[in-house]
Formats: C-alpha cells, sequence, structure tokens
C-alpha cells in the first residue's frame, strides 16, 4: 500500500504484484486485490488507501491502514480459495489463524536484528522466498518454495545492439557502489553513464564518495530520469555494472537488462549468484579487476542469448507458472504437481521451479 | 519497547508504564511486565528485546520484535486476570479474539489521517484516552476511561519560591513555539530559560525561527540538559510556559512542574484546558497578551496550593485508583464501583475519575 499498483515510480513490490495479478486474471481465475483505490487492475478491487502512501501528501499513518486491511482480508477469508501476502509480517497473527489457505512472499532483506525472533515464533506460516541466498540469515521456517520475480516479456524491447557504454542504474546509496563502477570504467577505458535517485539519507555518501568521481573523462551522471529514458538507457547499454555489496534479495534491474539483451557484471553479494548463474547473460567478479575483464568478455556475448535467458527464467509466465504450482501444493492438490504445469519445464529439470 | 522501563532519558510512555507497574506491585497485585530485558522493575519481567530500540546502536526491527512479543502475550494471556496494553494498535488483532480481559492506553495523539479507518475497525477493543481532548478526532470507539497520568511525589520536590525567571522545557519543534515563549518573557520584561533538545527534523525551524531571537537580553539557551538540570530548572522556575500549538495528549512537564510548585501559562491546545482547569494551578491563555498579564497572575499564586493541586489530580496513587477501577469494571466486578476506592474521591464527585 506504499505504493499504488502498479506504482507510478519506484516500487518493486507493487510492480510484481501487478504483473502476477494481471497473468492470473489472464489465465481465467478469479482474483480481488486488496491495494490502494487508485490502482490500475483487471482484477476486482478492494481499496484500502485513498492512494499510495509514500508519494501522497497527506500523512498517513501507515500501518493503521495496513492493519485495518488486513482485518478486513481475515473477515473476508472465506470467500477465497487462497490468499496470497505481500505484506511482510503484519498479518501473521491472522493468517496463522486462517486455516492454512495462505501464502506470503517476502519482498525484503531479512538478515536485520529482530526478524529471527518474529519468524522463529512463526515457524508455521507459509513462506516464499524471491532468491534462496534471501533465505540465508533466516532461522527454520515453513518455506514452500523461492519463486524469482518474472515480468512481461514487452515491458522493455529487445536491442540487438549496444551503443559501447556501461551503465550504472541504482539508487546512489553506500551499499550500491557506485564508485566501484566508476573504477571499473575508469580501467576499461569505456564511457560510464550513471542513473539514478540520490535520496536525503545517502546525500552525504554521494557528495564525498561519488562527487568526486564524476569529473573524470567518459564518466556521465544523469541523475533520477523518468521511466522511458531509463529503459532507452538501459536497452543501449552494452554492459550493466552491478558492483553491490549487500544482500540483494533479488534485484529487478538485472532481469530488466536481461530483457533488453544487456548483458550483466556484477559482485557475488545476495541473489546476484544465482541470477546470473547463467554465464550466458554475464559475470560474477568478486574484484574490480575481474570485473575489468569480464566487461570485455561481456562485450563479446550474443545479445540474442542473453534475451533467451530472460525469457527462459525471468519471464512473467514462469513465475506465475510457479505461484500456481506452489497454491495448488498448498490446497493439497498434489496430483498436479506430478506433471508439468502449462507447458513450464518439470520442477527436476529446472533451476527455475520452486524448491520446498 | 523503544525505550527501557523506565527509560534511560526521553520516553514518556515507559515512564508511566514504570510508575504503574511499580504501584501495582506496591499494592500488592501480581504483574508481569513484558518490556526490554534492561527494564528496572519489581514485577516479573519477561524480556522481549535486549534494550530499548531508540537508542540501540543496532538496527533491530522494531515492529518484528513488537508483534513477536504481542504473539507471546496472547499465547500466555491465560496466566494474567487481565491485560494492560501500552503499544498503539498493534495487538487489536489478537487481543479481539481474547475474550476481552484487556485494556489499551493509548498515549499518543490520534488526529493522524488513516487512525480513523483502524479505530472504526476496532470499535469493541476497550480504550483509555489520557485527556478528554485526545478523544476528539476519533470515531465511535469503546472508551472506558480517561486516566490522567500521575507520578510518585517525590520524584520532583516541592521548591516553595520561584527565582523569578520564566521556563520553556520542550523539544524545540514548531508546534511547541519556542519564538511565542521568547516575546511572552521579552513582554513581561522577566529572564526566559529555553532548554529541551533540537531534534535533527527541527534543526532548519530551530534556526530560522528561534536563533535568531537568542541573543535578546534575558534570553538564555540551554539546550539539551541531563535530568538533574533540568528538575533543578523546573523546581527554581517563577512560571511555565506552554504556548504548543498542536493537540498536546497530556503533556507531562505540565504535571512536573506543578509537582515542584511553578505554575503554568499555557495555550489551549489539547489537553491544556483540562489539566490546568484548576486556576489554582496556573492560567490558560490565547494570545501572547493575554499570556503576559497571566504570567504576573501566576507570580502571585500560592506554590503550596499549585503542589496541593499536583498531589490531587496528578498523583500516582489517583492515577492508580483509576486504573483499578477500570480493570474491576471491565472483569465485571461492578460492586466495587459502587463505593470509592482505597480513599480516592468517589467517581461522581471527583473531576479525574474515569469516564465512560
Amino acid at each position: 500500500m506504499f505504493e499504488r499498483v502498479p506504482p507510478e515510480k519506484y516500487g518493486g513490490t507493487e510492480r510484481i504484484v501487478s504483473y502476477l495479478t494481471e497473468e492470473l486474471v489472464r489465465r481465467g481465475h478469479e482474483v480481488t486485490l486488496y491495494a490502494t483505490e487508485d490502482s490500475l487492475t483487471s482484477a476486482r478491487l478492494i481499496g484500502c488507501a485513498p492512494t499510495g502512501l509514500r508519494l501522497s501528501p497527506v500523512a498517513y499513518d501507515h500501518n493503521a491502514l495496513l492493519m485495518a486491511m488486513l482485518e478486513r482480508v481475515y473477515r473476508e477469508s472465506a470467500e477465497y480459495d487462497i490468499i496470497h501476502y505481500h505484506v511482510d509480517f503484519y498479518h501473521f497473527p491472522l493468517s496463522r489463524r486462517n486455516d492454512g489457505r495462505h501464502v506470503t512472499t517476502l519482498h525484503g532483506r531479512l538478515d536485520l536484528p529482530g526478524l529471527d525472533v518474529l519468524y522463529s515464533e512463526y515457524r508455521d506460516i507459509p513462506l516464499v522466498s524471491i532468491s534462496d541466498a534471501q533465505r540465508r540469515p533466516m532461522p527454520a521456517v515453513n518455506w514452500v518454495g523461492t519463486v524469482y520475480h518474472g515480468m512481461p516479456p514487452d515491458d522493455i524491447p529487445f536491442c540487438p545492439k549496444g551503443e559501447g557504454y556501461l551503465l550504472f542504474l541504482s539508487r546512489f546509496s553506500p551499499e550500491k557502489r557506485a564508485e566501484t563502477a566508476i573504477e571499473i570504467a575508469t580501467l576499461s577505458g569505456l564511457p560510464l553513464k550513471l542513473m539514478g535517485k540520490v535520496d536525503a539519507v545517502d546525500r552525504p555518501y554521494f557528495e564525498s564518495a561519488v562527487r568526486p568521481l564524476l569529473d573524470r573523462p567518459g564518466i556521465e551522471f544523469l541523475g533520477e530520469t523518468d521511466e522511458t529514458a531509463k529503459l532507452e538507457a538501459l536497452s543501449r547499454a552494452s554492459v550493466l555494472l552491478f558492483p553491490i555489496e549487500w544482500p540483494e534479495p533479488f534485484g529487478m534491474v538485472l532481469m530488466e537488462s536481461m530483457a533488453a539483451g544487456t548483458p550483466v557484471v556484477g559482485f557475488p553479494y545476495g541473489s546476484v549468484p544465482e541470477v546470473l548463474s547463467d554465464l550466458r547473460s554475464g559475470r560474477i567478479v568478486s574484484t574490480v579487476r575481474e570485473a575489468v575483464a569480464a566487461v570485455g568478455e561481456c562485450l563479446a556475448l550474443d545479445r540474442a542469448e542473453v534475451r533467451k535467458v530472460f525469457e527462459e527464467r525471468f519471464s512473467v509466465t514462469r513465475m506465475v507458472d510457479d505461484y500456481e504450482s506452489i497454491y495448488r501444493r498448498i490446497l493439497g492438490e498434489e496430483r498436479d504437481l506430478q506433471q508439468p504445469v502449462r507447458g513450464a519445464p518439470a520442477p527436476a529439470a529446472s533451476g527455475d521451479a520452486p524448491r520446498s
């Protein structure tokens, strides 16, 4: 509820909820979406806040509206075969008392102190991770699968040829390491575009660690741009640099980059080793030196192959296949699990299928 | 859980919880306190977070620890006759399902958008307000009383004579109106001490609205001080200025000031008209001009009378009498309500007794 579904700007969770909802409706499911009143969906919409709360000029008490929504969902839960939650843990007290016909996708990082205490308490709640790495800091809980995100193939058009520049596309915060991207570009001798938002809290870091490097030759700082400019920069880039230093739970931009055909050089934190496991779509590196070599290798990759990796592993179709399979498992329709679902690869043969 | 009970520094809710707990134990009740592990109490303590979360160097997920605590309270609820919550609304999903043997004191302001939606949903939960004014923005809910805060009489010693200065004692934030206090002091021709914290978020306000006035004659800015310096300044002040412009739910400093014998000149927002309703302890004013006149009247008040108002209306004894009466009512022991409790004035005859 912090953003409209789909979000007007930033909002990874709301984007995925929108993709999932629309594809489920397309497949003939009856879907009800509890979200902000201004959400755009072909499902039945139940509005639980006037607008996205993050961008609202009114200082709503977020958690109050969230908890009122969850009580309503609980009250109306008999209407649904299954309830899919995307609101962290706030529904646990009620969903524990709801016959187990629910599943929760955790969208955030799970390494903050205190979360272990909560999740130990609620170890019966069925949970989905968005990467295997996301589970690492967690106590023993009831994981029912990992489902990588997926997106509609036409949201980002394939671009057959890069224009010879590197791209850093991310918020400018210390764990995203824009300064490492600049080092890699300088040593590669290739131009670098830097694109993204500087939040107020990250301003001191940006001014001290990033700003002084921006006048190097070939470094172009573009700041926050609109969606069109972002997609264009992503499509035309030759390589996306992802030199993070934090446990990224998934990394939407990796999937977006592959959709455009742009290979990725990423550092081995969080989900990166899983998302880039296929050497057809990029390289996983640990140092700036390795990254420079990897940029060279990536320039030689076939962009059509990169796009193919996206289509196989990060399409909305694959994501919704995975979720349908989990819904069936939770509802006890085990017979459907014995065979591949709607043309998806059989779970045993595929690295993308949900793991339990 | 944001602070230890009692708090090391700022933390009004935790102070009141501590006063209430200790007095209930003193009266022979068996009390269990769910709070941080480093809390200091004569009750049985169940630690639910290592230390106060606000001052902790570790970035705990507050709400995760809070929700884990609430699930534990629910699980253990059969052990208790009644559960008294001080955690806003986070326990509502569980306490609604807990046989009604619970009561919740709301400590914060209730006028934020979104709260009305939540409280409409949970209109069955028994609630206590800390002033009648606090209820104003709320929809129809299950109020079981107003209980003004109270404190132990010896926490702040009575000071028989003021030293001729005015005092502003508060965070420096726009709704506390330090600049109004300075105007009042200037026009009164009396010295003013200003004491309190400037939060980072309030720094721009402070620099533009308050700082330029600090070099006026007689204006002394002391900033954030320790508890001893604060109590001394409060005791020796001749008048406390409370020129707020927001719906203050209670205003702990009003009670503290009266305990010291220091009369208060307050603006008529939130709880102020109720807390200062007794003209023996201060004046309620609407303009700077009225405030200047009121300062003169307050200088003539008998400080022993001000202390007496504190003892009658804001002692911990009176507060705990009120809460015991509410506990009995909720537990259905109506016979105890027919007569005054432990020497407190009968509810019908007192402005301080809980209203339903």
